[in-house]
C-alpha cells in the first residue's frame, strides 16, 4: 500500500452534524470535461459496514438522479429509511457483514457535495447558474480521491442503477485496474432522445417558474417549488410503469364516490403524482436537478471513445453482470443490452440478466426477489474468486 | 325526413370572418354530465364535399385535444393545412367527391364552440374556470343537432383519432341507429392511470404558472404561456414513440459542434420541443386545455354500462373497423384489443387492424400508407353496401 494512489489523506472527515465530508482537490483542481476546474470541492458520502485489512471488500454505489449518499438507516433530513434499505446491511445482497459499501453525493447534488446551491469561494455567494456544467465522467473522477482516502486501490465492486449504472460504467471504462466486479443495472450506455425530451421538460418547468429567479431564488429567499414539483411529477411518472399505475391506482378516485368534474385530484393517481411533488421539493434543489439531468442527457460513452462503445471496454479484466427489468420502459432492456453486446464484442466476462418485474425503472428501489438473488449471487460468486469468503 | 330529428333548422350559420358557427340549445338546453346546463351553446364546424340528396353520404370527424375542425384546406389562424389533409379531399379516404365529411370544434374547445374563453351571458365576462365541467358524451351530445340541422338521419360513418375516437365510442354507444360504421383509431374506451397522469401534469404546469391568474387570465389581459408551453412539450412527448425521436433527432447537437455545458437547447430535441411548445401557445387556450384533458381523463365508456363494456355495443347494429398502430405507446394496441373483445362478446360487425408504424401515436395523421388503405378500403366497402357508389 505503497503506490501514489494511496497516498496519505489529503483531508480529515468532517461531521457538520448533518452530513459526513471529505474535501478534496486543494492542491490539484478538479478538471471537468467542460474544461472548468473546481478547487477545493467537497464530497458527502456515506460508508457502511468495515473495510478488510486488506482494503479489499469495497463496494461503491453511485446513485441515481433524485437519490443521495443514505442507503440504509435513517436519512438525516428525510427522516425516511434509505433508498436501498432492502439491498444493503447484514446477511442482504450488499452484506455490510462482509462488505464495506460507500456512497457519495454526486458532484452538482444538494446533499453535502459540491453543488450549485453551495458557497462560490470566488465569490462568497452560492454559484447558482455559475456553476460549471458536469458530466457522468466527472462526477466519477471527483470520487477517486475517496479510494485514495481510504487506501483502496482496488474496489471490490462498483454498482448502481439509473445514473448510478452510467456511474459504474465510467468506472469501468475510466480505471479499470481499481474496479475488481461492475454491475450496471437499468441503465444505459448514452440517454436516449426520449429521456432527454423528459429531462428537458422537466428543466422548462422549473426555469419557467418566476420563483426561479434566473437561478438565483437562493439569493433572493424563494424556492421554486411549483416548477421543481411539476419537473418531479413529470419524471416520476417515466419511473413508473402503466401496469404499476394500473395496479396501484387505475381509475379509483381518490376519497369520493364520483367525479367533481373540476380540477382537484379526483383520481388517486392525481393525489399520489401531487404528494409525489411536493415532498420531493423540500429535499432537493432546483438548480441541482438542472446539473444533473444535464449531465444525464450528456452521458454517451460510446461518443468518448470513437463513437464504438466496445472501445470503451477493450481488454478489460472488469466481471460485469448487467441487470435489466422487463418493464422499465426509461431505460429499457434494449439499452442494457446494447451494454452486453459491446462487452461481447471485446470478449468481456459478462453476465446479463433481464428480471420480470412489473415496477417499471423504480424496480431497482423495491423489493424484487429475483433482482435481490441476481445481485447477491453475482456478488457472492465474485467474493469467492477474490477470496472475501472465510 | 319528417321525424322530429331531422325538423326545421334551429338557427343559421354565421361567419364571422373567421370560423363558420351553428347555435343551439335555445329552446333546449345542453344537459351536461355534471348536471349543469348550457343554454344557448354555439359549435363551430366545417363541412367538406356535398351533402347527397338522400343525406346518406354524411362523415363525421371528431377531432383530438388539440385538434379543430379544419381537416384540410388553410387554418384560418395558424395558417398551415388542416390536420388530416391527407386523409380528406377528392381521391382520399375520406373522399370528398364522395361524402359529406362534417367535424365540429369539440364542446369547451377554443376555436369558435363554446367553452371557458367564451363569454359567459349570465356575467358578461369569460367564463374561465366556471365553465361547467365537460365529458366526451357531453361533446357527441352536443354535435347531435348538427345533424338535425342539415337533416341527416343517420350518419355514413363517424370516426376519429385519439380523443376522436373516444367520441367515436360514444356516437356507436348511444345513438347507434344515428350511426351506418365506425371507425374509432388510436383510442382506447378509457382513459388509463398513465393517460391521467401525464394530463395532470400538463394541468399542473398550466396552473403553477401565475399569469394563469387562477384561470382569469383573460380579465387580466395575461396569457399563462410558459405553463402552457411546458404541459404541450409533456404531451408531444407521449405522441411520439422512442423510434421516431431517434430517428428523427437521436443525440444529435443543435448547430453547435459540442455541448455548450449549460441549459440551452444544445441537443436538436430539445429545440424540436421547445418550438412545439411556443407555437401551441399561439393557438390554444389555455383553460380549454384544462377543461378537455379532464374530459378524456373522465371518459370510461364501460362505466356508463354497469361496467361491462359490451353491455355499451348490445345488438349494436352499426359496423366498427378499430384500428391502432404498432408503436403506439399512448393508445396501445391492447387498448384498442379491449374495444375489439368487447364488440365480439355481442357479436358486432367489426374489423380490427394493427398498422405497423414506426411513428407512435402520431401515426393517425401522418403519411401512414397502410393506415390509408385500411380507412379507404374500409370505407369503399361500407360505402357499396350503403348504396353510395355509382
Amino acid at each position: 500500500m505503497t503506490s501514489q494512489r494511496t497516498s496519505p489523506p489529503p483531508a480529515d472527515i468532517v461531521r457538520d452534524g448533518l452530513h459526513q465530508t471529505l474535501t478534496f482537490g486543494h492542491d490539484e483542481p478538479l478538471r471537468l470535461d467542460s474544461g472548468a476546474t473546481l478547487s477545493p470541492y467537497t464530497l458527502a458520502f456515506e460508508t457502511y459496514g468495515r473495510l478488510n485489512a486488506e482494503r479489499s471488500n469495497a463496494i461503491m454505489v453511485g446513485h441515481a438522479l433524485t437519490g443521495d449518499q443514505y442507503l440504509a438507516g435513517r436519512h438525516p433530513v428525510t427522516g425516511r429509511t434509505g433508498w436501498w434499505e432492502l439491498m444493503v446491511g447484514p446477511g442482504l445482497p450488499l452484506d455490510t457483514d462482509r462488505y464495506f459499501v460507500i456512497c457519495a453525493n454526486v458532484l452538482g447534488g444538494c446533499m453535502g457535495t459540491t453543488g450549485p446551491k453551495s458557497v462560490n469561494p470566488a465569490t462568497g455567494r452560492p454559484w447558482g447558474l455559475d456553476f460549471p456544467g458536469i458530466t457522468v465522467a466527472d462526477m466519477v473522477r471527483s470520487q477517486v480521491p475517496l479510494l485514495d482516502y481510504f487506501g483502496i486501490e482496488q474496489l471490490f465492486c462498483v454498482t448502481g442503477g439509473s445514473m448510478g449504472g452510467m456511474q459504474v460504467l465510467e468506472w469501468a471504462a475510466r480505471y479499470p485496474e481499481r474496479v475488481y466486479a461492475a454491475v450496471p443495472i437499468a441503465t444505459a450506455a448514452r440517454h436516449t432522445a426520449q429521456n432527454i425530451a423528459f429531462h428537458e421538460v422537466g428543466r422548462q418547468a422549473i426555469m419557467a417558474d418566476p420563483d426561479w429567479c434566473g437561478g438565483n431564488y437562493l439569493l433572493e429567499n424563494k424556492v421554486p417549488h411549483r416548477g421543481l414539483a411539476v419537473a418531479r411529477m413529470t419524471a416520476h411518472i417515466t419511473y413508473l410503469s402503466e401496469a404499476a399505475l394500473h395496479r396501484k391506482f387505475g381509475r379509483r378516485l381518490q376519497d369520493r364516490p364520483r367525479p367533481t368534474y373540476g380540477f382537484d385530484a379526483d383520481f388517486q393517481v392525481e393525489s399520489y403524482l401531487r404528494h409525489q411533488g411536493s415532498t420531493f421539493v423540500e429535499r432537493f434543489d432546483a438548480n441541482s436537478y438542472l446539473y444533473i439531468t444535464r449531465a444525464m442527457d450528456y452521458f454517451d460513452l460510446a461518443n468518448e471513445y470513437g463513437d464504438v462503445l466496445a472501445n470503451a471496454f477493450r481488454e478489460t479484466p472488469v466481471r460485469f453482470c448487467v441487470i435489466s427489468f422487463t418493464s422499465d420502459w426509461l431505460f429499457p432492456t434494449a439499452e442494457n443490452r446494447d451494454i452486453v453486446h459491446a462487452l461481447n464484442a471485446v470478449a468481456a466476462d459478462v453476465s446479463f440478466v433481464e428480471v420480470e418485474s412489473e415496477a417499471g425503472h423504480d424496480a431497482f428501489l423495491l423489493d424484487e426477489p429475483e433482482f435481490r438473488a441476481t445481485l447477491g449471487g453475482f456478488l457472492t460468486g465474485c467474493a469467492e474468486k477474490r477470496g472475501l469468503l472465510p
